[in-house]
């Protein structure tokens, strides 16, 4: 089975930056299968990035490699790092964007990136994408043991995880985690929080959503659903609509979310 | 020669959904050759999608697997389907959406997708381009055979086709079909539907475009004018510049066509 | 090592233009490799294509063949060409795109596509980036040699490469070459010619910006930097900011570099 690599950026895709990497990658893996997860996070986005990262890798095979270059502080102090869990391998800036993939997995081995052996021979001050992750990234892919990358960590960055709190008179107090390309606002609840709550009412933005369905088809075109989508998280839809046009919504709303 | 498996929906690339079903195809068919061949179908463009899908499969080589999640329906009592033809299988929701690529093709044999052992083992409500149809994209391109995915199907859901229609006085009626990136109109009017009329004059939306000239590049720069496009269809254009804006053209307009 | 294949175009990736130029390189070549360098660049954006271009290809392995597809004049009497250079291929109309990757590398050899047996059977008016530069790519990625292409040409059309001038003053007077996804401004004034400027101070839009910095870190949030970029080019950036918004940049703006 070739090697797989996964890029998760925030560098749009008309640049060639991408691409560039795809290249640096098959020069030194040829054999090296590349999956774009994404390149549409939004710029410095390190919190988008961690979610998108984390809800993708538990469907990539055991061995993939996951790139990840969302990294505001380039040519700055940060660490670059690289990191192997029970299930993958994780090249990153050492900035909180693998906090919650990571949060998923059991971590087995971390390395700080400093061995200029294994970067292009130039590094620029502005694209470790292409100096430095791509080329760790197909070093792996080429076998070469985590260890051998850089000295060893254990004190990675690792942002605070959005988490619902149960208030004093039993609401869940949620947030809105994530804005799909479809509307659809993905939370911090998960299912099992509600496992307790047999008659879900949904209260956000003065609107009061009653009941958890099945899926977006079960009620009529444009009206508002609550459902467990497909990350196992509540989420607020609107069906064949935008619930977060129809809502204004931003990324760490608060929802409450009571039991009637 | 590697299996292809092509996806096409309505998913947008930010959110690292299609990424996800790459990483299912690859681990249950790691041979697999992967093409994008739209993502940015609008959502829920059920006939954006057919018409994207039927001008790109006859390109492709005989025996790739087109995997199409433009669902609106997700979660509903809609069947999933698997569709052989002569030259392609199909793996989509049964909405229509490969009505147009089938009128092109003869079909061989059609499944429902009931079958769970070929689906992830945890399925989600609303997203079964992960759960249900690239699982069953990988195990056709692994090689099962299309009649062990499900029980067979005879009355796919066809969407009505555009079609142009003739006048009582010879004009011919076509539509807007499809409005792509650069503001190109391609209409429902095929070029063989204009083979009797040798001098043709476009009427739309009060302008009169007279003659099919070879290509855009026939006319000064920002001109309107009229070609047979790339899938033999009449298109409106303007050269270098858009024929959707200049017009405020919306799929499904009429336009006249006349012989002069 | 499969032969890789790059792909440049203005396309966008909704229609299915980009995935259908997939289905055909891969009837042709089922082992390429295909990489998608940017479908982003502005439409008849030749001047662009040409720069993302320049900046992608030294990160490839030798022998990669580049198609690029930025043509305004498709269908007109513009010729299609393939070129062979010391390091790779290139595949593309004869307009210019080439230019600055040219430029960079040895010309072995480049020819007029003119045999009809090495593109598709019908070849459309509209779409050569299917009908003829997929194919003619895909060909050479089979090991066709390039003088079987088409005949021998030594006259391809060059676009003026932007570059700096030296006022009378001392003053470098450069230019904004390409603008990013991040709203950095890319220009075309190169490391080496700032070589004998110790103290930079770039005057543009007003603003005065003093020193090189090494990364886009250097700078508190939000504040103008001026940095040698990747491709070793004076860029002018905002930290975590778009310095294209701040100042209401454009492509071809003027700027001023004095040593101070």
């Amino acid at each position: 089975m070739p090697p797989i690599i996964t890029l998760t950026t925030d560098f749009g895709l008309a640049d060639g930056f991408v691409g560039t990497m795809h290249g640096v990658i098959l020069s030194i893996c040829p054999a090296a299968r590349i999956v774009d997860l994404s390149h549409g996070v939004a710029p410095q986005g390190v919190q988008e990035a961690a979610f998108v990262l984390a809800a993708a890798v538990p469907f990539f095979p055991a061995g993939t490699i996951h790139v990840v270059v969302v990294d505001p502080g380039v040519g700055s102090e940060r660490r670059a790092i690289a990191v192997q869990t029970d299930r993958a391998f994780y090249v990153a800036p050492d900035n909180g964007v693998l906090s919650e993939a990571l949060a998923q997995e059991q971590v087995v081995a971390a390395v700080h990136l400093n061995r200029p052996a294994f970067w292009l021979p130039i590094v620029s001050h502005t694209f470790h994408g292409r100096d430095i992750f791509a080329p760790v990234g197909a070093h792996l892919a080429r076998g070469v043991p985590l260890r051998e990358l850089g000295d060893p960590v254990s004190d990675l960055l690792h942002l605070p995880v959005f988490q619902p709190e149960r208030e004093v008179d039993g609401t869940l107090l949620g947030h809105v985690r994530y804005i799909d390309h479809f509307g659809n606002l993905i939370t911090d609840v998960r299912d099992r929080d509600l496992a307790s709550m047999p008659q879900v009412v949904v209260y956000y933005k003065g609107k009061r959503i009653v009941g958890l369905h099945p899926s977006y088809a079960a009620v009529p075109r444009g009206e508002l659903v609550a459902v467990i989508g497909s990350s196992r998280r509540l989420e607020i839809a609107v069906r064949e609509g935008s619930a977060a046009r129809l809502l204004d919504a931003q990324v760490g709303d608060s929802l409450g979310i009571q039991d009637h």
